[in-house]
């Protein structure tokens, strides 16, 4: 039997890295899933991340707390309001942006997969955050690659090789339902919005909720969480 | 009255710390301190760093939980046995080594100092950390600069200059003290200890108490925590 390598999957619990998680395991590697509460407004998407995980048998998942609310700077871990889809200026870094926040998730990857002795990292970065957000972009991923083999005790002989995976970069959403399809990932344990009503329903004028729902339009799939359904 | 500029000083409550925030608020900046808990054997040190950050006044102190004894891999965050000075090989990296620990710490200072508009960062590394842990070197620092520019909002436009201030890297420990001495560091108000005994007395047998030992004999200084004071 060929040994599988390790791999740390950066799992949030939407349709990004659940599609990267099932890619990953796909590719041959020992899944090794890592979720992050960050004082995120809502716990639906550690819920999900948790099914997601336990559906597609990963060696482990780590749910692990960041206190990223006490620096404050988003909409997603402090009291500014979460905008509805097209409030923001194209052009703009969407309020959504939570400061340093991949460098922050991918470093806490780079200390695990120190650890398990891997040298793969994944991450669910799609076409769109490539536009949006600065640390999405594969010039970012290159100099966190580069970092990231200076900072390790492997890297110091020059034996680690760390690889930043971000298989969904030239992706679009509706592109990425459809892989999603074919990988067999379940839509009904997956969330997007940023912004759930009481009672766990997609309020559908968040950025996530209109982009997931023209994707799945688009690719003429059903989304599951359109008939109420909520992991 | 010019304006002072922000920085983010990693404060551990250690003597080299404690020196840095102090030389930081020499130079002119507005110190915000950043203290973690992060699976730490004990929480004196902790403490030390809150009356630290008072003593010098700092803007604001945040102190953050992160869960790195999650991942293992360091006797700091594990049940692994702290060694006695002397048993780890010259060239080792010692067990002590917490994995992708400045990586991750200076990330999280990263995404303060965004949130702040300050692009000063300042560590405790000293010479012998530079000899031992990978994640001490110059060479990584200006890694994670190039990253760090890369990651954040200013940083797209190229207006984010981040600098990573390591000002005691080429000091020995009795240098620090000294240094620490002439800047009105309150020794009684700092710990090094890396596996105190119930009740709080440092061990004196682990790497830290010794070093902080000899550092105090060679700089004809006495160390307040030997007479039994503990902060």
């Amino acid at each position: 039997m060929t040994q599988r390598k390790p791999a740390v999957v950066l799992l949030s619990g939407g349709i990004d890295s659940a599609t990267v998680l099932a890619l990953a395991i796909e590719r041959g590697f020992d899944v090794h899933a890592l979720t992050f509460r960050y004082g995120q407004r809502h716990e639906i998407e550690v819920r999900a991340a948790h099914q997601l995980a336990q559906h597609f048998g990963v060696v482990r998942h780590i749910v692990t707390e960041l206190g990223l609310r006490e620096f404050g700077g988003s909409a997603l871990t402090s009291e500014l309001e979460v905008p509805r889809h097209g409030e923001t200026a194209p052009e703009a870094i969407p309020v959504t942006y939570v400061p340093a926040r991949n460098t922050i998730f991918l470093s806490l990857a780079l200390a695990w997969a120190e650890v398990l002795g891997a040298q793969d990292l994944f991450i669910g970065a799609n076409a769109d955050d490539t536009q949006s957000y600065p640390d999405c972009r594969g010039e970012f991923f290159r100099a966190f690659e580069r970092m990231g083999d200076l900072a390790t005790r492997d890297g110091v002989g020059g034996k680690q090789r760390l690889t930043i995976h971000a298989p969904l970069s030239e992706l679009s959403k509706a592109d990425t339902v459809r892989l999603a399809q074919r990988l067999g990932v379940p839509f009904g344990h997956t969330w997007s919005c940023y912004d759930p009503a009481v009672g766990g329903q997609p309020c559908r004028v968040c950025d996530a909720c209109v982009i997931r729902s023209r994707a799945f339009a688009s690719s003429e799939l059903k989304d599951p969480l359109d008939s109420g359904a909520a992991p």
